[in-house]
Protein backbone atom coordinates (compact mmCIF):
# COMPACT_ATOMS: atom_id res chain seq x y z
CA UNK A 1 0.00 0.00 0.00
CA UNK A 2 1.21 3.63 -1.08
CA UNK A 3 -0.18 5.44 2.11
CA UNK A 4 1.71 6.37 4.80
CA UNK A 5 1.04 7.17 8.42
CA UNK A 6 1.18 10.75 9.64
CA UNK A 7 3.09 11.88 12.59
CA UNK A 8 0.30 10.94 15.04
CA UNK A 9 1.95 12.43 18.00
CA UNK A 10 -0.18 14.73 19.44
CA UNK A 11 -3.88 14.38 17.69
CA UNK A 12 -6.68 16.65 18.36
CA UNK A 13 -10.02 15.37 18.20
CA UNK A 14 -12.52 18.13 17.41
CA UNK A 15 -15.51 19.55 19.37
CA UNK A 16 -16.99 23.13 19.19
CA UNK A 17 -19.14 22.56 22.22
CA UNK A 18 -15.92 22.19 24.08
CA UNK A 19 -14.48 24.94 22.60
CA UNK A 20 -15.58 28.18 24.97
CA UNK A 21 -17.41 29.98 22.41
CA UNK A 22 -14.04 30.05 19.89
CA UNK A 23 -14.28 29.44 16.34
CA UNK A 24 -13.43 26.31 15.64
CA UNK A 25 -11.01 26.73 12.79
CA UNK A 26 -9.21 29.60 15.40
CA UNK A 27 -8.92 27.10 18.08
CA UNK A 28 -7.44 24.08 15.27
CA UNK A 29 -4.97 26.58 13.77
CA UNK A 30 -3.84 27.55 17.36
CA UNK A 31 -3.40 23.48 18.18
CA UNK A 32 -1.29 23.36 14.77
CA UNK A 33 0.92 26.01 15.96
CA UNK A 34 1.61 24.60 18.93
CA UNK A 35 2.59 21.21 17.42
CA UNK A 36 -0.57 19.01 17.14
CA UNK A 37 0.02 16.97 14.07
CA UNK A 38 -3.39 15.18 13.13
CA UNK A 39 -6.81 16.54 13.28
CA UNK A 40 -9.97 14.83 13.45
CA UNK A 41 -13.67 16.40 12.64
CA UNK A 42 -15.47 15.03 15.72
CA UNK A 43 -18.64 17.00 16.19
CA UNK A 44 -21.67 15.26 17.41
CA UNK A 45 -24.00 17.50 17.57
CA UNK A 46 -23.93 18.99 14.57
CA UNK A 47 -25.69 17.85 11.20
CA UNK A 48 -23.73 16.45 8.24
CA UNK A 49 -24.28 19.47 6.30
CA UNK A 50 -22.64 21.73 8.95
CA UNK A 51 -19.68 19.22 9.75
CA UNK A 52 -19.64 19.50 5.94
CA UNK A 53 -18.81 23.09 5.81
CA UNK A 54 -16.72 22.66 9.22
CA UNK A 55 -14.28 20.50 7.51
CA UNK A 56 -14.26 22.48 4.60
CA UNK A 57 -12.90 25.40 6.45
CA UNK A 58 -10.34 23.04 8.25
CA UNK A 59 -8.86 21.39 5.11
CA UNK A 60 -8.50 24.75 3.43
CA UNK A 61 -6.48 25.62 6.30
CA UNK A 62 -4.88 22.42 7.27
CA UNK A 63 -4.13 21.35 3.41
CA UNK A 64 -1.10 24.08 3.11
CA UNK A 65 0.29 23.07 6.42
CA UNK A 66 0.41 19.37 5.66
CA UNK A 67 -1.59 18.18 8.64
CA UNK A 68 -3.72 15.55 7.87
CA UNK A 69 -7.33 16.10 8.72
CA UNK A 70 -9.18 12.71 9.81
CA UNK A 71 -13.00 12.56 9.25
CA UNK A 72 -14.47 10.40 12.68
CA UNK A 73 -17.40 7.63 11.72
CA UNK A 74 -18.77 9.10 7.91
CA UNK A 75 -16.90 7.79 5.23
CA UNK A 76 -19.24 9.81 3.04
CA UNK A 77 -18.27 12.93 4.61
CA UNK A 78 -14.74 12.05 4.37
CA UNK A 79 -15.46 11.32 0.58
CA UNK A 80 -17.22 14.85 -0.18
CA UNK A 81 -14.35 16.36 1.78
CA UNK A 82 -11.51 14.85 0.22
CA UNK A 83 -10.26 14.44 3.61
CA UNK A 84 -7.40 12.58 3.81
CA UNK A 85 -9.36 9.62 5.56
CA UNK A 86 -11.73 8.43 8.78
CA UNK A 87 -11.63 6.94 12.25
CA UNK A 88 -14.45 4.43 12.76
CA UNK A 89 -15.95 2.97 15.87
CA UNK A 90 -16.60 -0.73 16.82
CA UNK A 91 -20.24 0.72 15.35
CA UNK A 92 -19.55 2.28 12.40
CA UNK A 93 -19.08 0.79 9.01
CA UNK A 94 -16.45 -1.80 9.05
CA UNK A 95 -13.09 -1.11 8.31
CA UNK A 96 -12.88 -2.94 5.47
CA UNK A 97 -15.94 -1.07 4.19
CA UNK A 98 -14.27 1.97 4.98
CA UNK A 99 -11.42 1.01 3.00
CA UNK A 100 -13.12 0.04 0.08
CA UNK A 101 -15.24 3.52 -0.70
CA UNK A 102 -12.05 5.51 0.05
CA UNK A 103 -9.54 3.67 -2.07
CA UNK A 104 -5.79 2.77 -1.05
CA UNK A 105 -4.59 5.93 -0.04
CA UNK A 106 -6.91 7.22 2.53
CA UNK A 107 -6.07 6.67 6.22
CA UNK A 108 -8.49 4.34 8.32
CA UNK A 109 -8.19 4.58 12.05
CA UNK A 110 -10.14 2.07 13.97
CA UNK A 111 -11.35 2.40 17.61
CA UNK A 112 -9.81 -0.41 19.96
CA UNK A 113 -11.47 -0.23 23.54
CA UNK A 114 -10.24 -3.32 24.90
CA UNK A 115 -9.15 -6.93 24.88
CA UNK A 116 -11.57 -8.44 22.69
CA UNK A 117 -11.86 -5.42 20.20
CA UNK A 118 -7.91 -6.39 19.08
CA UNK A 119 -9.40 -9.17 16.78
CA UNK A 120 -11.26 -6.76 14.93
CA UNK A 121 -7.88 -4.71 13.67
CA UNK A 122 -6.56 -5.75 10.34
CA UNK A 123 -3.45 -4.42 9.50
CA UNK A 124 -3.75 -4.84 5.96
CA UNK A 125 -6.69 -2.88 5.89
CA UNK A 126 -6.10 -0.63 9.23
CA UNK A 127 -3.12 2.20 9.16
CA UNK A 128 -3.46 3.12 13.40
CA UNK A 129 -5.26 2.13 15.99
CA UNK A 130 -7.35 4.69 18.34
CA UNK A 131 -7.11 3.14 22.22
CA UNK A 132 -8.88 4.00 24.58
CA UNK A 133 -10.11 5.44 27.09
CA UNK A 134 -7.61 4.94 29.02
CA UNK A 135 -8.38 7.16 31.82
CA UNK A 136 -12.42 8.16 32.62
CA UNK A 137 -13.59 11.03 30.66
CA UNK A 138 -15.77 13.50 30.09
CA UNK A 139 -15.77 14.36 26.62
CA UNK A 140 -17.70 11.40 25.24
CA UNK A 141 -21.38 10.73 26.61
CA UNK A 142 -20.93 6.58 25.23
CA UNK A 143 -17.57 6.16 26.15
CA UNK A 144 -16.69 2.29 27.86
CA UNK A 145 -15.05 1.96 31.03
CA UNK A 146 -11.29 3.60 31.01
CA UNK A 147 -8.53 0.45 30.94
CA UNK A 148 -5.61 2.61 32.82
CA UNK A 149 -2.28 2.73 31.91
CA UNK A 150 -1.51 -1.40 32.47
CA UNK A 151 -3.89 -2.75 29.81
CA UNK A 152 -2.84 -0.13 27.26
CA UNK A 153 0.82 -1.70 27.81
CA UNK A 154 -0.48 -5.06 28.22
CA UNK A 155 -2.47 -4.77 24.97
CA UNK A 156 0.63 -2.69 22.42
CA UNK A 157 2.78 -5.74 21.60
CA UNK A 158 -0.86 -7.00 20.78
CA UNK A 159 -1.57 -4.36 18.20
CA UNK A 160 0.38 -4.23 14.60
CA UNK A 161 -0.18 -0.53 14.35
CA UNK A 162 0.53 2.78 15.61
CA UNK A 163 -1.02 3.21 18.53
CA UNK A 164 -3.11 6.84 19.78
CA UNK A 165 -3.98 6.62 23.08
CA UNK A 166 -7.46 8.50 23.91
CA UNK A 167 -9.55 9.59 26.83
CA UNK A 168 -8.83 11.58 30.02
CA UNK A 169 -4.95 12.51 29.05
CA UNK A 170 -3.68 15.64 29.49
CA UNK A 171 -0.16 17.38 30.12
CA UNK A 172 -0.03 15.61 33.59
CA UNK A 173 -0.60 12.04 32.23
CA UNK A 174 0.68 12.31 28.22
CA UNK A 175 4.34 11.35 28.93
CA UNK A 176 3.06 7.84 31.06
CA UNK A 177 0.82 6.99 28.27
CA UNK A 178 3.45 7.28 25.69
CA UNK A 179 5.95 5.19 28.19
CA UNK A 180 3.17 2.60 28.83
CA UNK A 181 3.75 2.27 24.73
CA UNK A 182 1.42 4.61 22.46
CA UNK A 183 2.77 6.66 19.68
CA UNK A 184 1.15 9.67 20.24
CA UNK A 185 -1.86 10.87 22.65
CA UNK A 186 -5.36 12.36 21.01
CA UNK A 187 -7.00 15.00 23.07
CA UNK A 188 -10.02 16.83 22.91
CA UNK A 189 -10.75 19.06 25.87
CA UNK A 190 -6.67 19.48 26.91
CA UNK A 191 -6.73 21.18 23.72
CA UNK A 192 -10.03 22.54 23.05
CA UNK A 193 -10.90 23.51 25.91
CA UNK A 194 -7.98 25.29 27.21
CA UNK A 195 -7.08 29.13 27.85
CA UNK A 196 -4.48 29.28 25.43
CA UNK A 197 -4.97 25.97 22.60
CA UNK A 198 -1.61 26.88 21.08
CA UNK A 199 0.47 26.03 24.33
CA UNK A 200 -1.67 23.22 25.31
CA UNK A 201 -0.61 21.86 21.92
CA UNK A 202 3.02 22.16 22.44
CA UNK A 203 2.86 21.47 26.33
CA UNK A 204 1.46 18.06 25.09
CA UNK A 205 4.61 17.54 22.56
CA UNK A 206 6.99 17.80 25.40
CA UNK A 207 5.15 15.40 27.38
CA UNK A 208 5.22 13.38 24.17
CA UNK A 209 9.15 13.72 24.10
CA UNK A 210 9.51 13.28 27.51
CA UNK A 211 7.67 10.12 27.14
CA UNK A 212 9.47 9.27 24.41
CA UNK A 213 12.79 9.60 26.00
CA UNK A 214 11.60 7.31 29.14
CA UNK A 215 11.49 4.27 27.42
CA UNK A 216 15.13 4.17 25.60
CA UNK B 1 -29.98 10.67 -17.11
CA UNK B 2 -30.55 6.99 -17.03
CA UNK B 3 -32.27 6.46 -14.08
CA UNK B 4 -36.12 6.35 -14.02
CA UNK B 5 -38.08 7.25 -10.88
CA UNK B 6 -40.51 3.77 -9.43
CA UNK B 7 -43.49 3.73 -8.71
CA UNK B 8 -43.60 5.69 -5.36
CA UNK B 9 -47.30 5.37 -4.80
CA UNK B 10 -46.76 3.45 -1.25
CA UNK B 11 -43.55 4.35 0.39
CA UNK B 12 -42.44 2.60 3.57
CA UNK B 13 -40.24 4.35 5.97
CA UNK B 14 -38.82 1.76 8.57
CA UNK B 15 -38.38 1.89 12.76
CA UNK B 16 -38.21 -1.13 14.58
CA UNK B 17 -38.77 0.22 17.36
CA UNK B 18 -42.13 0.68 15.70
CA UNK B 19 -42.51 -2.96 15.08
CA UNK B 20 -43.98 -3.99 18.13
CA UNK B 21 -40.98 -6.85 18.43
CA UNK B 22 -41.79 -8.20 15.12
CA UNK B 23 -38.44 -9.00 12.62
CA UNK B 24 -37.59 -5.76 10.53
CA UNK B 25 -37.77 -7.85 7.51
CA UNK B 26 -40.68 -9.89 8.28
CA UNK B 27 -42.46 -6.56 8.26
CA UNK B 28 -41.05 -5.25 5.13
CA UNK B 29 -41.65 -8.31 2.90
CA UNK B 30 -45.13 -8.27 4.44
CA UNK B 31 -45.70 -4.35 3.20
CA UNK B 32 -44.37 -5.42 -0.37
CA UNK B 33 -46.68 -7.88 -0.24
CA UNK B 34 -49.28 -6.01 0.59
CA UNK B 35 -48.16 -3.80 -1.98
CA UNK B 36 -45.62 -1.16 -0.55
CA UNK B 37 -43.78 -0.11 -3.94
CA UNK B 38 -40.73 1.36 -2.23
CA UNK B 39 -38.62 0.94 1.23
CA UNK B 40 -36.42 3.82 2.83
CA UNK B 41 -34.10 2.38 5.05
CA UNK B 42 -34.62 4.81 8.54
CA UNK B 43 -32.95 3.05 12.16
CA UNK B 44 -32.37 6.18 13.78
CA UNK B 45 -31.26 4.03 16.56
CA UNK B 46 -29.15 1.69 15.22
CA UNK B 47 -25.36 2.03 14.78
CA UNK B 48 -24.20 2.24 11.01
CA UNK B 49 -23.08 -1.48 11.32
CA UNK B 50 -26.44 -2.45 12.83
CA UNK B 51 -27.92 -0.39 9.40
CA UNK B 52 -25.70 -2.01 7.11
CA UNK B 53 -26.49 -5.82 8.47
CA UNK B 54 -29.94 -4.79 8.01
CA UNK B 55 -29.70 -3.00 5.02
CA UNK B 56 -28.42 -6.51 3.15
CA UNK B 57 -30.92 -8.46 4.51
CA UNK B 58 -33.03 -6.24 3.10
CA UNK B 59 -31.24 -5.46 -0.24
CA UNK B 60 -31.15 -9.65 -0.21
CA UNK B 61 -35.25 -9.95 -0.28
CA UNK B 62 -35.76 -6.71 -1.80
CA UNK B 63 -34.40 -7.20 -5.31
CA UNK B 64 -35.40 -10.09 -6.29
CA UNK B 65 -38.69 -8.35 -5.96
CA UNK B 66 -37.87 -5.27 -7.66
CA UNK B 67 -38.15 -3.16 -4.86
CA UNK B 68 -36.25 -0.43 -4.42
CA UNK B 69 -34.26 0.12 -1.11
CA UNK B 70 -33.72 3.77 -0.06
CA UNK B 71 -30.89 4.65 2.69
CA UNK B 72 -32.06 7.30 4.88
CA UNK B 73 -29.12 10.26 5.25
CA UNK B 74 -26.17 7.86 4.92
CA UNK B 75 -24.57 7.71 1.55
CA UNK B 76 -21.72 5.86 2.32
CA UNK B 77 -24.10 3.10 3.77
CA UNK B 78 -26.23 3.17 0.70
CA UNK B 79 -22.89 3.17 -1.63
CA UNK B 80 -21.60 0.20 0.84
CA UNK B 81 -24.98 -2.00 0.42
CA UNK B 82 -25.46 -0.97 -3.46
CA UNK B 83 -28.62 0.61 -2.46
CA UNK B 84 -30.92 2.31 -4.96
CA UNK B 85 -30.24 5.60 -3.85
CA UNK B 86 -30.31 7.81 -0.31
CA UNK B 87 -32.84 10.25 0.91
CA UNK B 88 -31.81 13.14 2.49
CA UNK B 89 -32.92 16.32 4.74
CA UNK B 90 -32.19 19.68 4.77
CA UNK B 91 -29.66 19.25 7.35
CA UNK B 92 -27.72 16.26 5.74
CA UNK B 93 -25.42 15.94 3.00
CA UNK B 94 -26.68 18.27 0.03
CA UNK B 95 -28.38 16.35 -2.49
CA UNK B 96 -25.65 17.49 -5.49
CA UNK B 97 -22.95 16.01 -3.21
CA UNK B 98 -24.73 12.62 -2.68
CA UNK B 99 -25.59 12.40 -6.72
CA UNK B 100 -21.35 13.09 -7.13
CA UNK B 101 -20.79 10.08 -5.22
CA UNK B 102 -23.39 7.92 -5.89
CA UNK B 103 -23.35 8.67 -9.65
CA UNK B 104 -26.11 9.30 -12.01
CA UNK B 105 -28.44 6.25 -11.86
CA UNK B 106 -28.64 5.80 -8.55
CA UNK B 107 -32.05 7.46 -7.00
CA UNK B 108 -31.53 10.65 -4.64
CA UNK B 109 -34.87 11.92 -2.17
CA UNK B 110 -34.95 15.53 -0.12
CA UNK B 111 -36.54 16.96 2.35
CA UNK B 112 -38.85 19.72 1.99
CA UNK B 113 -40.65 20.93 5.15
CA UNK B 114 -42.00 23.98 3.83
CA UNK B 115 -42.14 26.37 1.10
CA UNK B 116 -39.25 27.93 2.24
CA UNK B 117 -37.22 24.83 1.31
CA UNK B 118 -38.69 24.72 -2.13
CA UNK B 119 -35.57 26.04 -3.59
CA UNK B 120 -33.41 23.64 -2.32
CA UNK B 121 -34.61 21.34 -4.97
CA UNK B 122 -32.64 21.40 -8.34
CA UNK B 123 -34.63 19.00 -10.47
CA UNK B 124 -31.50 18.24 -12.41
CA UNK B 125 -30.13 16.84 -9.34
CA UNK B 126 -33.04 15.57 -6.73
CA UNK B 127 -35.54 12.85 -8.17
CA UNK B 128 -38.25 13.27 -6.10
CA UNK B 129 -39.20 15.28 -3.24
CA UNK B 130 -40.38 13.94 0.43
CA UNK B 131 -42.91 17.04 1.48
CA UNK B 132 -44.17 17.04 5.35
CA UNK B 133 -45.14 16.42 8.03
CA UNK B 134 -48.33 16.78 6.48
CA UNK B 135 -49.93 15.59 9.63
CA UNK B 136 -49.38 15.75 13.32
CA UNK B 137 -46.66 12.23 13.65
CA UNK B 138 -45.12 10.76 16.39
CA UNK B 139 -42.42 9.33 14.70
CA UNK B 140 -40.23 11.61 13.83
CA UNK B 141 -39.13 13.12 17.21
CA UNK B 142 -37.35 16.54 15.42
CA UNK B 143 -40.22 17.08 12.80
CA UNK B 144 -41.12 20.32 12.06
CA UNK B 145 -44.84 21.93 12.39
CA UNK B 146 -47.20 20.14 10.25
CA UNK B 147 -48.54 21.61 6.68
CA UNK B 148 -51.79 20.39 6.35
CA UNK B 149 -53.11 19.33 2.76
CA UNK B 150 -54.26 23.14 1.58
CA UNK B 151 -50.25 23.73 2.10
CA UNK B 152 -49.44 20.73 0.44
CA UNK B 153 -51.98 21.83 -2.56
CA UNK B 154 -50.30 24.99 -2.88
CA UNK B 155 -46.93 24.03 -3.06
CA UNK B 156 -47.24 20.59 -5.41
CA UNK B 157 -47.06 22.93 -8.68
CA UNK B 158 -44.14 23.98 -7.54
CA UNK B 159 -42.20 21.20 -7.36
CA UNK B 160 -41.06 19.70 -10.68
CA UNK B 161 -40.45 16.28 -9.62
CA UNK B 162 -43.08 13.60 -8.22
CA UNK B 163 -44.16 13.81 -4.63
CA UNK B 164 -44.29 11.72 -1.95
CA UNK B 165 -46.33 12.91 1.32
CA UNK B 166 -45.34 12.11 4.90
CA UNK B 167 -46.27 12.37 8.50
CA UNK B 168 -49.19 10.96 10.12
CA UNK B 169 -50.86 9.59 7.15
CA UNK B 170 -52.36 6.68 7.62
CA UNK B 171 -55.48 4.70 5.60
CA UNK B 172 -57.84 7.59 6.71
CA UNK B 173 -56.53 9.96 5.57
CA UNK B 174 -54.32 8.89 2.59
CA UNK B 175 -57.01 9.13 -0.23
CA UNK B 176 -57.39 13.01 0.85
CA UNK B 177 -53.13 13.14 0.41
CA UNK B 178 -52.96 12.40 -3.21
CA UNK B 179 -55.74 14.15 -3.92
CA UNK B 180 -54.37 17.27 -2.58
CA UNK B 181 -51.40 16.32 -5.15
CA UNK B 182 -48.81 14.12 -3.83
CA UNK B 183 -48.12 11.23 -6.27
CA UNK B 184 -47.23 8.83 -2.95
CA UNK B 185 -48.05 8.15 0.67
CA UNK B 186 -44.89 7.66 2.60
CA UNK B 187 -45.81 5.76 6.21
CA UNK B 188 -43.64 4.65 9.12
CA UNK B 189 -46.11 3.43 12.12
CA UNK B 190 -49.36 3.13 9.54
CA UNK B 191 -47.32 -0.14 8.59
CA UNK B 192 -44.57 -0.52 10.86
CA UNK B 193 -47.22 -0.75 14.28
CA UNK B 194 -50.07 -2.11 11.79
CA UNK B 195 -51.40 -5.66 13.50
CA UNK B 196 -50.77 -6.76 9.86
CA UNK B 197 -48.71 -5.46 8.18
CA UNK B 198 -49.87 -7.16 4.57
CA UNK B 199 -53.33 -5.43 5.14
CA UNK B 200 -51.97 -2.23 6.32
CA UNK B 201 -50.27 -2.04 2.89
CA UNK B 202 -52.93 -3.13 0.77
CA UNK B 203 -55.09 -0.57 2.51
CA UNK B 204 -52.84 2.19 1.41
CA UNK B 205 -52.88 0.93 -1.86
CA UNK B 206 -56.78 1.28 -2.65
CA UNK B 207 -56.68 4.55 -0.57
CA UNK B 208 -53.66 5.93 -3.03
CA UNK B 209 -55.92 4.65 -6.02
CA UNK B 210 -59.04 6.35 -4.29
CA UNK B 211 -57.17 9.33 -4.13
CA UNK B 212 -55.87 9.51 -7.98
CA UNK B 213 -59.50 8.57 -9.29
CA UNK B 214 -60.53 11.81 -7.31
CA UNK B 215 -58.66 13.78 -9.04
CA UNK B 216 -59.65 12.97 -12.30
Amino acid sequence: MSRRVPDLSVYLVTDRLLARGRELVDVVLAAVRGGATVVQLREKDASARETLELGRALLGRLRPLGVPLIVNDRVDLAMALGADGVHVGQGDLPPVVARRLLGPDALVGLSITGPADLSTLDPAVVDYAGVGPIFPTGSKADATPALGLEELARMRPRLPVPVVAIGGINAANAASVIAAGADGVSVVSAICSADDCEVAASVLVRAVRQGLASRK
